[in-house]
């Protein structure tokens, strides 16, 4: 099978870059000896993840239940549900840990954390620290931590942040900086925890920019990323990664052609691509995503799509709309941000570098 | 089963008010004597499809050939598929009609009005018309369109047009106005085929608030529409129907709070909720969504879905963030644009006003 014979839209994968850039994100945190927990809420897909966890300890992140669940069914033991709990979703991490699994939650509630030590099966929980996204999560320095702790007594196993403020950077060295002030305001909530008596043996950080920019890590016991397998136009704009490294890409069909205002209608609109508009802030504005020919390359210029509809996006090109792209030519979007993007999507086609697929991934979405 | 008792997020379908939004678009119909043909791209349910159809002629209107072989697989078999066909996608057409199914296409292209017409089962085929919107079709005046009509010979059955533009409108003034160009130039498009002596017994035109609020529909064969079964806060701002006529909404758990800072999370995020920010330009800025109380009311307020990540909302309010909301309450976020918000979603639970789920309806998503 071939791209030109797939129907659209459709996600392509480039598994040859994708293994680039996970050997390239292991190759950053190896330098500190730290192991990666890769947060598959991107991927969601298990021929991924085996590839993601090469060289690793074989933890995971997820996203959703149903991601921990897909996971361990397909025997992915070591799981990190990296989003607040609830009370009432405890029963379900409960069965799936007397199934085999071993997922861990997260809470900066104190009814909550009660709530997880007072379940008969209750998981074990991670303190999730603000250091600086302002998100979820407590201080490091604040008192409700150890109030927290406390309550979560024996069900306690560590700390974790995310410094998602990262993707707010535009420069390395804001990076830099941003993954330090992470590092140490998780490794400050761990000692605090300690000196009270507590057990923190795991000190969770990460998000892709800051995993691949820390001069230190210091303290921390492993890294959470996700993104960096894929990559996305966003990633690039904050030099988590080089344009040319965006393994994930939006099949698409010419729908329509306006060449007297330079616009090309594409197959491919606010549900295949998202209405996810990232760039917005970034030096460069994408709008929802950059054509590319049918083989990934940036033969276009500056192609861009500027409106999305539900199922249409419009390509508004700098230069004249080129005579080689008639309605039903096959093009490719690369994405601005490619967790979004991917979701609405089932499955992957699978390339390495040409226009061959090589193999159907499937997707384990929705809740 | 109660809405309490659901896996957070959901989407959460009350039938009453859809029922409500059904007969009266009906009515709004009926006083112009004009057939509606619903527009399944947002409901994506054979259910909602078979109430959408009460008291008319039994076509429906899909956005993907996913929506095409789902419906006719359910029985409804006349069908436009409202996105412009090409040549490559022609055989899965023709084996729905070969199947039993009546599946319309559009074009505005030549070469593939061409290719319809050359296709040993082609189907039939509209031409789609630029009545301002200024996305697809070929201007009422242009000389392609006489063009094109030449090319599918026997397969042109009429024409469709789309006032995607009535979105930009903000007042009843401005969509009567709109729909009026909307009518003038699908039926000058008509005329000019008759004239010529082609077949052009379907005027079709359509969108949710021209549908709503057009003062004639003379020479008008059919309309369509689809958001209005559901309604969102842009349809209301727009004043396609009130805010309390919205059907569809997105349940979710409270995650966190932070009170110091009028905020509160929920699991509802940019995947659940959608990326969309169609009221970014409306006289009400909902952000990612209004938050609503569990059964569907309005009792905080301004409670604002201010910042979506993949898994989180961030709820702004304009007041102390309530006491009666902990960590693990259930509330319900009515979306900005029902099309995208469904899309993430595999499945509605039904209720009909109270908080009972009365019945599970699946969706088919993808393409």
């Amino acid at each position: 099978m071939r791209l030109d014979d797939l129907p659209t839209p459709c996600l392509v994968l480039d598994r040859a870059i994708m293994q680039r850039n996970i050997a390239s994100m292991a190759a950053a945190l190896s330098r500190h000896g730290v192991p990666l927990r890769p947060h598959m809420k991107t991927a969601k897909s298990i021929e991924v993840a085996r590839l993601a966890l090469a060289g690793q300890p074989g933890g995971i992140t997820v996203s959703t239940l149903a991601e921990a669940e897909y996971f361990a069914g397909h025997g992915i033991t070591d799981i990190l549900y990296a989003v607040g709990i609830t009370a009432r979703k405890l029963d379900q991490v409960a069965k799936l840990n007397a199934n085999g699994a071993a997922v861990t939650v997260i809470t900066d509630d104190p009814d909550t954390a009660r709530a997880i030590a007072a379940h008969p099966a209750g998981p074990r929980a991670l303190i999730e620290i603000d250091t600086g996204e302002e998100r979820g999560g407590v201080r490091p320095e604040d008192p409700a931590l150890l109030a927290i702790a406390d309550r979560l007594g024996g069900r306690l196993a560590g700390v974790m942040t995310h410094a998602g403020h990262s993707y707010g950077g535009r420069s390395v060295e804001d990076m830099v900086r941003i993954a330090e002030a992470e590092r140490a305001g998780i490794v400050r909530a761990a000692e605090r925890l300690r000196a009270a008596g507590h057990a923190a043996s795991i000190v969770s950080m990460g998000s892709s920019p800051t995993a691949r920019h820390a001069a230190s890590l210091s303290g921390v016991s492993e890294v959470r990323a996700g993104v960096y397998m894929f990559g996305d136009l966003f990633q690039a704009e904050i030099h988590t990664h080089a344009v040319g490294d965006i393994a994930l890409t939006v099949l698409a069909s010419v729908i329509g052609r306006r060449p007297a205002r330079n616009r090309l209608l594409i197959d491919a609109g606010g549900l295949a691509l998202s209405k996810d508009r990232s760039t917005e802030a970034a030096p460069l504005d994408y709008g929802f995503g950059l054509m590319l020919d049918a083989r990934g390359r940036p033969t276009y210029g500056q192609a861009i799509v500027r409106h999305a509809y539900q199922e249409h996006g419009v390509v508004e090109t700098d230069a004249a709309v080129p005579a080689d792209l008639p309605v039903g030519t096959k093009v490719r979007v690369a994405p601005n941000h490619t967790c979004m993007t991917a979701a609405a999507h089932d499955r992957y086609y699978v390339v390495e570098g040409g226009d061959e697929v090589v193999a159907i991934w499937t997707r384990v979405n929705g809740w």
